[in-house]
């Protein structure tokens, strides 16, 4: 494994799928990692078709996942995948991941962990079991300049933190989409695929992972107003909370799919006593660092930016600074670090987590976690629920 | 009065005062008004001093507000002055604004309207029986920008609200200045002065009428967490809250004085069903017009931009597009369009309050019923509170 | 003087004027000064149309500036007006100033100081003669962050200048105004009333100004290229330049008033060994502060960031941070400086030309050379042109 | 060769090369080309210690281009690479690049094209006789933003051009690194590898190709000041220049790399009658479209907005709007659009040049002849000279 590009086997992410070719890329991009087998549809045509585009052997281009894996799992060590990504929609998470580990193979899956906490449970008991490899595709913190917004916290660069905001605004469903067969739209609006949350599961669990990611405090407490906006839906497009972090320090969470025309400018500010950070994906390579009572500071991503970037927000970088890097580079954050504790596992040493970081099974638990508390809140009437799995 | 400056007297605002300055640069700037007299102290030294420094006649500097105006009711009209305007805090708002009306002088003074919720009913019932001109500084929807959002939200530009957010973030307060004996700090963050609230009173208020005021829907129901993060303050310094407009539509709002390096970045966004429109103090000429499947729009403050902004826009610009406008300029608008309602009042003529508006007396009321309601919400565990005046 | 607001006689500015009602609101601004007397234009029923509107004394209208100058000089001291503005299109700068001066009146005017180098020098003579404070409006450098940049380069923090670059791109003119009997549009594109250059003399003049102010670097040679992009108009409506200050440094000049779609985004750019410094009209409170291998730094206007700013910058600003200030604050600035000297003058002392400095004559002569030369360059085939005065 | 990746061999780009891993990623990105073998150094032990590190064959790791062209010719097709990528510094392209095209290999190769015009033309006539797909990485044309700003300017949506601005501001080189034997800056400012030109070289000849690319027009004359700021220095690290473009449309191009604190923020404006587009690579995903009297545009990158894009900006987008884009994505552009040329080729069919274009030979000795005249007008004085090669 060590003279050879890591093997992966995809499930989902048949033609027509956003996030299977955004996996692929993050894959692809560092040149560590090669699809060499893939489960790519239901419709066995369909995946096949799918396997013909990527360039894969017909032979390794399987009908369904449990096809695909006992079939892997035959071959010989050096041949077959070396670990399986799974981009289906929610409620295709937790099988293929439990067989993948149960067979042997680490896991990188798309987020949220799953359709459930009982999921999640599972989940997380198999991942502790296997002792194997797990990522989660929390994207929004493999930007640079958010590893750094997070090293600067820890280091107590802003003091002791009072206040937390985060913002996650989309207005492509402020229309009814669902109702003109998107296939993007009907999944994440159909409880029967999302679970019981929509636009806070869908985005709002990134933007609670953020703030979390960051500020390095759990949220303990929440209390939630999930809306249906839009006629007719049956899950919540808007979504926002008041929280209450780890030592009492209180936040607020927004986040919409019907604030027509905003894109998917996730934001998240973290304040201490001494300044404040802000970061937003729109402008991914800036960390604007404020002082109260001195000149803001600007951080920025960039290999080149030695004199002040955090080992962390340098090793997640890859061009000197002023050449932007973007969401596929964050995403392939992940994969290159998960990639790297793969390496590391097979040899039997450690991965260094501090710098090559990337979201495990227990923050995919920790969100499902929240998105009950966040669910429960509204349901009681908007007031706190603690959130169980901290 | 057509034919001369309108004459004005002060109350509060002596040397040292921040907001006394920013009135009367408000009111010179379009060299419409022209201060002829003030109690600007409750030390008559003071007083006598500020007064020397505005180039007062003597004579004209009072030592109390009760002594101003009963000696200018004295002299002839067309000497005395036309209107008083009351810079003083909160707790001192009321009784000189009851007095000045009762003695037929109309009234600009500063938010909040006065202390209590008890005080605004009176100083309502009493506008409401001079039938005098009343204004409140609520400054931040005097810029041109914000008066084009409101014009297109009530035109139907972006179709049926259906999300509202407005932020007011500070830092100032991130210390605990109050213990140093700074003067701004002291009776902002004192009961006894301020009024209920501390944060939510000084901003929130602000925030509050600026959702509004550009959605043009009444806040009919709060949820609110005020928090007091600065050890031993005894008000709040710090505060979320959702929102329930008229209709049902939901917003959130927050504001803070210890989110430390932020300055007064003001912000409101406002979605319906087609598109967004955003506007922050920090760029306060222009206004994101943000459209669901099309091109966003930069619109911007300039008396050339006649091709597409509103009369009111126009009509609260000064300069052309490029020559920045700011805070000063749209409180500025505020007196200058309260003087053009004195000039018709007098005439007997109506005043254009569609083009020429400014904040009235009865947003006054419904600020303090906002402020009851905030701060009952908080006190009764975070629950919904009705706002009583709509 | 001292116990008194100055008493300004303006010269043009009549109804539909757009720079006189810029000059007064300016002069108005900081309850310094008051508008006692104009000639506001020669048609005398235009100028008493103007004079009433603006609340003035019937007998204080006059029908030409002889006039004016003659009967104020008739009055008492302390009547009479303390000093002249003049705000008449370029070819009717200097004789009224000439005959201001002569009859001890200081005088403020607009720029460019006048029609051409002759009268220039006769200006600049005359001043030296009456010694009277005399002040040009380069606007521009009113603001409070171009003097916080003047003063960081003149004490090195960016290290010896490598670099200057300096834009003023408008879009007005793209069409050919004129001859729609356009009025600002007319004078600017007449050689008869603008001078020798028309983009350049009206807005390349306030570039070049900018570049030498924060600088302290005189430009010294020229290489122009003026062109002349709407068919039939007799002046430039774009300009480049080639500079080269003093020390050899380089620098580059454009301005432009067909760059369709621009306002009046002036961008001054200057860069040192360490690091480089931006300000940009169109936010105008920030200074943006690179630095190569560190964070950048934003500095901002405010009178509350006494931590760092320099005291010329406090001097000049009115606010807290985070309350934008504008164009017309950046302008009264020019006169509240100008009349303190007046007021020091009046009283024989010294007025601080470091903190609450303005444009004197000689900034004014040497942008006449500075016009002089950037058109001899163009005419002679775009060579490289000595500027005189220096 | 349409059923699996393309295979790429790569001439330079060892270990501590930075553009060498950049070609790198942007070819992987897509997951439609591999890298198969390398000549990655003159340094036999350093090229097998790239290629090791690059999981490649032993067998194919060679020890001079010579050599491995030599090699993979006698493979089998469909074994031996398809086409050569050139990422060595400049004095060392032509060579290599001739002797694949002899050979029967396609390249792409790093800009600018070679060290001088004898070998552009060359390269020219090689690629017309052996009629190979030739690509040229001007990676900054490979944005999306950029190719729809071409696309409004073809379809006259601005109205005729008037007026370009082009500028490349970079700050590395403002100490001398190339004392310190920095090897980016050693190559770059050493005239025996860089060529006759240094800053123009390396950044102005993309911010030249960027002004033609947009505008459509090809640059005729040039009147250009190239600088040695830094002392001791052999080659220009400032310039700038006054364009004639074709139709003597007027324009500027500044390039530095020498401004202290910047990045790589190239930035392009190009207006016309009506109106001007903005775009600048800190905001890549933005093009800015201002208008003359109406509100200022923003379209954004994102496969999502087929409502307004064009066909070839869509085309050479991967993600929604709202997830960055950035360098590698534009520069992935390059190689997508090339591979897909290769298949095209290799198929006897049309490749779509206006949807999935690609910088050509052409460009590149045109680049090269823009090199040569703006040496020349330097060193003759600083006049007008022009372009041979159009």
């Amino acid at each position: 494994m060590q003279n050879r590009k890591l093997r992966m086997g995809m499930i989902g992410g048949g033609v027509g799928s956003f996030i299977g070719g955004v996996h692929r890329v993050a894959a692809n991009l560092d040149g560590q990692i090669e699809l060499v087998c893939g489960a790519f549809s239901r419709d066995p045509e369909k995946s096949a078709r799918t396997g013909k585009e990527l360039f894969l052997d017909e032979g390794r281009v399987y009908g369904s996942y449990k096809e695909m894996i006992k079939a892997e799992k035959q071959l010989p060590k050096g041949d077959r995948m070396d670990f399986v990504s799974i981009v289906t929609p929610n409620h295709v998470h937790a099988d293929p991941a439990l067989l993948a580990l149960d067979n042997g193979f680490p896991v990188i899956i798309d987020k949220p962990l799953c359709f459930d906490m009982q999921e999640a449970k599972a989940l997380q008991a198999k991942v502790k079991e296997t002792r194997l490899p797990f990522a989660l595709t929390h994207t929004y913190t493999g930007y640079p300049m958010v590893k750094q917004a997070r090293k600067m916290v820890e280091d107590g660069e802003l003091g002791p933190i009072k206040k937390i905001t985060v913002e996650y605004p989309q207005g492509w469903l402020s229309q009814k989409l669902e109702a003109d067969d998107n296939k993007q739209a009907s999944w994440r609006t159909d409880p029967t695929k999302s679970g019981k949350a929509g636009a806070y599961g869908d985005i709002g669990t990134h933007a609670a992972n953020m703030a979390e990611y960051v500020s390095g405090l759990k949220i303990n407490k929440v209390l939630s107003q999930l809306s249906k906006i839009v006629e007719g839906r049956l899950l919540d497009d808007d979504a926002s909370a008041l929280l209450e972090f780890e030592g009492g320090v209180p936040g607020v969470l927004a986040c919409s799919q019907v604030s027509a025309g905003e894109e998917n400018n996730i934001k998240i500010r973290v304040y201490g006593e001494k300044g404040g950070l802000e970061w937003q994906q729109e402008d991914n390579n800036t960390l604007k660092v404020k002082w109260q009572g001195k000149p803001d500071q600007i951080y920025r991503t960039g290999v080149d930016n030695t004199g002040y970037l955090s080992e962390t927000a340098l090793a997640n970088s890859r061009v000197p600074a002023g050449h932007p890097e973007g969401y596929l580079e964050a995403f392939a954050n992940i994969y290159r670090n998960f990639g790297m504790h793969l390496r590391a596992h097979d040899a039997g040493e450690n991965h260094d987590m501090e710098i090559y970081d990337y979201p495990d099974v227990d923050e995919g638990v920790h969100g499902m976690s929240l998105v009950d508390a966040v669910v429960e809140s509204t349901e009681r009437g908007n007031i706190w629920v603690e959130v169980k799995n901290n």
